[in-house]
């Protein structure tokens, strides 16, 4: 199996990550924070070593402010949700996905406006469109910081300053970036930063992380146990416990602990130029093949990771399906979760094959998908 | 290691549950839902197997009504927060965990009443007072199987028939209860089931599964991406998805699903027979030590799991400490995240040593512990 769905989840991961997780479950396979023992005691060490990894890869200061989610679904209804009260007005753009676009979609309910900004259709979009949609009553904008559907990057740390002129808070969703692209809260205005654990960040399936840089008032999503303040009837309002009621991931953080390390050690800019690199041989060899539209931005140094095609007078499913079985090759097909992003790339009706790389994709096997394109649009299907 | 902290966690699982959690990263660690490759169906297929494993062993009739949480907690937030709106009012029971008084607390904010059931010292609860609580807008009735602290079971056969004749919904938290006792969503009137994946169901941490056996309309807690009705910016109204926004936790589903195989195998009542048998020995050992009080029912058939105790003149964690340090032995003490459980058998203020145990736990195990409190409360801490 050549396996190139890596925006939908990375695989495979560092053997690191398996093992971790298998000692998690095996060797102090506890519940952390709810007891004393030697056993929980371990868990609530490798959880902590987590959130201080992650805050590093982020060069955030405090590791406590490392939020524990479940996946990125979940830290961006924490974070949107938490943040956005009744008569305020929120901006977003037309790449994000449904898991920002379904929450604001339903605050609509409780008074909460929103306005999302167009792009243009290689889905790259204009500081100053963002900055014409603020209001009097906008407190906060989410943005991707690339897209899952044409892998666009989108200029966050000029939109993070636009951000801090004019007072409003900036939710930056990673969830096809972290672990690829830099993403420094020192150096860039990020107010909250959210990431699935098992994208870029190479750990598990059920993990995510929601990093908070402001202080602004916020309510929590899920109240429970936390092991803290455990005589009150109300959730405790510190973090990181505030934001995570109930039993954690524990095999899935630990693991998380092995990717994250993974990435410190190689390095974000070598885990990046390998992705660009292949991306590149990719998107050169698909561009020679006729009949192949290829979707996003022309520059290889605007886009991350995910390159959208069609062939012409083939379904994308039909697509995806031939190069599965014919090929032994995994894409996605159809559409992407993105309903705006397809609209301005224009596949809304017919949707896309996406292929994504991660940190382990070979040019052998992108060069093994290129070929199969070649060979599809020449059968005529 | 003796581990009898079970009641905070299961350990160890079924060796099955380990390698099903390692095969679906390995294998098909795909993301399900999101592909249509291969790798992706394989995880589709094992979720849906799980679905069917889950309602088979509660005796729920359609699948698709079994939703994935990522603990009790959550699985917990969604139905509480779901069902009930302003102007409502819930009944819940003092022994409760926080995982359920702090949302119905926090609901109290939003015009969203409710009522908290005193017990007797010994955790039993009289059907007759939670009728008494009804008001003319209590809509939900919400109790836990079996106390966290007392492991007390709780009547709710006969809840659930009090609830059917006032017309109420039943919530029942079955997080010490799934997997050991017999829940049978046909012979009970239980309308809403959240149980935690990681604890008598046997699965890893970062699982949980809510049961749906009501047609009432019930709000989602997180919108997001579903793999469904990609084009629409609105959370499919349908089950599973409407609740399960967001990449699953699929080692975790997958490890699940060889827990819920491991006690469909065995049966509960063979795996709640061997608790028992334990559980019991282990009273009579320590009711034989003076000095110890024990809590809880004073008749095995009233409870399951778990026992507490507390050692005149030496505080729980003390205790505990000594277990785990002088015998390898862990256990919880404290506080256990249900304030009113512990002021209801007066242990409020001073905690108390709860030992629990599991499927694995041995006889040669729980005698070791009853010894080695015997050897605490003669050398006089």
């Amino acid at each position: 199996m050549i396996y190139l769905d890596n925006a939908a989840t990375t695989y495979p991961k560092p053997k690191s990550v398996y093992k971790s997780v298998m000692e998690a479950m095996t060797v102090y396979g506890a519940n952390p924070g709810r007891g004393s023992h030697a056993m929980a005691i371990e868990g609530a060490r490798v959880i902590y070593e987590t959130r201080e990894l992650v805050a590093q890869l982020f060069n955030l200061d405090d590791p406590m402010k490392v939020i524990f989610t479940f996946n990125a679904t979940d830290g961006l209804n924490i974070a949107i949700k938490g943040i956005l009260k009744s008569g305020d007005h929120v901006i977003a753009t037309a790449m994000d996905h449904n898991s920002v676009l379904r929450p604001i979609k339903e605050l609509e309910k409780y008074g909460i406006e929103n306005t999302i900004v167009s792009c243009s259709s290689d889905g790259t979009i204009k500081v100053d469109d963002v900055e014409k949609a603020i209001r009097s009553n906008t407190k906060l904008v989410v943005t991707t910081h690339v897209s899952n559907l044409t892998g666009t990057i989108l200029p966050i740390e000029k939109i993070g300053e636009m951000c801090k002129v004019n007072n409003l808070l900036y939710l930056v969703d990673a969830s096809q970036s972290a672990g690829v692209l830099e993403i420094d809260f020192k150096k860039q205005n990020i107010d909250f930063l959210v990431a699935p654990g098992h994208k870029g960040l190479l750990g598990p399936q059920g993990t995510g992380v929601l990093l908070i840089n402001s202080d602004v008032e916020m309510k929590e999503l899920r109240e429970g146990g936390t092991g803290s303040e455990s005589s009150s009837m109300y959730q405790p309002n510190f973090l990181p416990d505030k934001y995570e009621a109930g039993t954690h991931n524990l095999p899935g953080i630990a693991g998380l602990n092995s990717g994250v390390k993974y990435i410190l050690d190689k390095g974000t800019k070598s885990i990046c130029r390998h992705e660009k690199n292949i991306l590149e041989l990719f998107i050169k060899e698909v561009r020679k093949i006729p009949k192949i539209t290829i979707y996003g931005p022309e520059s290889i140094e605007d886009r991350s990771g995910v390159v959208p095609i069609n062939i012409e007078g083939i379904d994308s499913s039909e697509v995806a399906y031939i190069l599965d079985t014919g090929y032994g090759i995994a894409v996605r097909p159809g559409l992407h979760c993105a309903p705006l992003a397809h609209k301005t790339i224009g596949t809304d009706k017919i949707g896309a094959v996406r292929f994504s790389v991660g940190p382990f994709t070979k040019k052998t096997e992108i060069m093994a998908a290129a070929k199969a394109l070649k060979e599809i649009t020449e059968k005529n299907y």
